[in-house]
């Protein structure tokens, strides 16, 4: 492990796997290093629900994601800026990847007009109208303070008219321009946002043309947006190959065991998803074997841990039996419990998926991920 | 400070304040020593809300308070039975002290029935119905393995008639004798508790015929129970006076500060109540200058801690607005830091009131006290 520090946006390619493109990394960051590929839990509105930072750092989390869109509506940059920013805000002092809300403003918010020059919602909370644009949107970014910044896109829905995506593509990337010559602090990376659907060539225009004006790390968004899950392979390839290889590659939102071992293979190297937490909310804890409802009755007086051989602090410390009372009594502690869990179990996987890229074992992973599933 | 473990149900008196009945103590049970005067954090249903068994730990809380009732109900006792009693079933290795669930059988079920023997009712989440007498009572704290086991009694009401309350008082006396015969485990003490409403008589009689059979320690009930504050008072010196000096005595519910130091004064060793957790989960904080709504509008951008020069996680790690932030959007992150705030601050107020009683500076706490609320 080299401890000397690099300048923020430093990657470098420790390994890379021999039979795929999988590689093993080090991103450096301002508030930190991430050994990559790596998982990112979500704390969209400043806190990763029900846990604390404390409870982050033991999990062994490197980073988090958290959303533009969710904190310009609560509680407001300027609260954010005036605590010194969105770090000191949350108490964590780790690195953090701020979405730029693209994504939300076309899901979730009520959406008054898109312009060429940004967007114009109204907040899914109160109504209350805003206008993002790329400039406006890295301007927040800064004032949070965010490690890394993501471009404003669009973000494409699924099934979307090809005449749609391509007009779309067109203004993701007029905004990636203004994005990119937006000023930002310093230490804080810009990562481009790749769309296009599922149309290969708008993918692969829409890379290479971001490759071109050059950011510090690329994202691969509009995935896991509904379409059938072999559309997504496809996606990631045409969006992969025309990104440089020495920037790291981050897939938006995803997600599932077998769907970060193929991204991996494919040379990403980030990913989020809110499945470990929002899996917790329901009840439900990751294991080897899949996942469960740790509410049904069958576990009603099993002392077993929520899963054998687990290092977690829930499994050291407490059976199904407990934690099943406690979702059944409405005891967030219960929650809290399971999110633990599962934000353990995913920092897990990502460990062995390092550790398999280190040992050229990524082909027995995948074999054992198959037989456990 | 002595390490030599007593047996359980030592209470060791090691200094008496003096101009006042206060007493500064040491109780031991099977599962560790409380040093008395000390405050129960209450767990009904098996957790402390939000907060886990290692939180606690660390705010220094000592012994917790569960109940017979709710547990009774869900997730019912064979259940924490099987998990090797109630400590394993919720990861609390400190001592606990079950209440008998006489108070919430008469304030929070559905009561069909009281009769001699005990007392029928439905539970208030679906109804089941349950019949508990002292016997039962006995048996099921037994069964959860509770270190402080409370006799199963009536909780009077206020305001409650005099020859109700007197009939209700020799129910529970009756009931106290078959407690005191119905075998517990080893290490297992058990309290009677004084009732009696505001009749003074009622509550001397209670108390000298429950010293007459003996108890461990011995409970003060009945108050708190919506009764004039300045009935209070009285009530826990009627019920103090005729109980033995060299047990522990536990008034049960209390409660406020200024309520908790004049009880300590008249010779109280323990005290529950849900005011820290139940305030949390209002939005409400405590200080030294009384409590406060960290959700107000006025702290929407407050960079301080919920209390400045607090030494609790949730005052050094995160300020007002960002509390205030995670309760807006309801986030229980939120009200998390403030349980852990509020135990805190009442733990460090159990502190002073133990130096003080070493210090025989009970009195200057008391103008402190007056001076800041």
């Amino acid at each position: 492990m080299n401890n000397f520090a690099h300048p923020p946006g430093t990657f470098e390619i420790l390994k890379r796997a021999s039979g795929s493109f999988a590689r093993l990394g080090r991103l450096w960051t301002a508030h930190g290093v991430v050994e990559t590929p790596a998982f990112l839990p979500v704390g969209s509105k400043g806190a990763v629900k029900t846990v604390s930072p404390a409870e982050l750092k033991m999990l062994g989390v490197q980073m988090i994601l958290s959303n533009t869109y969710h904190l310009v509506i609560r509680p407001g940059i300027e609260i954010i800026e005036s605590a010194g920013g969105l770090h000191k805000f949350m108490g964590w002092d780790g690195p953090i990847l701020t979405d730029s809300g693209g994504y939300q403003i076309f899901s979730l918010a009520k959406l008054v007009k898109i312009r060429d020059g940004g967007v114009e919602f109204a907040s899914h909370i109160d109504g209350k109208r805003f206008f993002i644009g790329p400039a406006e949107c890295m301007e927040i970014q800064r004032r949070l303070g965010s490690d890394i910044v993501m471009c404003f896109d669009e973000c494409l829905p699924y099934p979307c008219d090809r005449e749609y995506a391509c007009n779309s593509v067109e203004r993701t990337l007029a905004w990636a321009l203004i994005c990119k010559k937006t000023p930002l602090a310093q230490g804080q990376l810009v990562f481009g946002i790749v769309q296009g659907g599922e149309y290969k060539d708008l993918r692969i225009r829409c890379a290479s043309r971001l490759k071109e004006i050059g950011f510090d790390g690329y994202a691969i968004g509009g995935v896991s947006v509904g379409e059938p899950e072999e559309l997504m392979i496809p996606a990631i390839e045409n969006s992969v190959q025309e990104l440089p290889y020495e920037r790291p590659r981050y897939l938006m939102g995803v997600g599932k065991r077998h769907q970060i071992i193929q991204a991996v293979e494919r040379g990403v190297d980030l990913f989020d998803c809110v499945m470990p937490t929002r899996y917790a909310r329901n009840g439900s804890a990751f294991t080897s074997n899949g996942s469960y409802h740790v509410k049904a009755g069958e576990y009603k007086a099993d002392t077993r841990p929520v899963e054998e051989g687990c290092g977690c602090y829930a499994c050291q410390h407490f059976s199904r039996a407990y934690i099943r009372h406690l979702l059944n009594i409405d005891e967030v502690l219960g929650i809290r419990l399971l999110t633990i869990h599962n934000i353990h179990w995913y920092m897990r996987f990502m460990e062995e998926v390092r550790n398999a890229i280190k040992n050229d074992s990524l082909e027995l992973l995948k074999e054992k991920l198959q037989r456990e599933e």
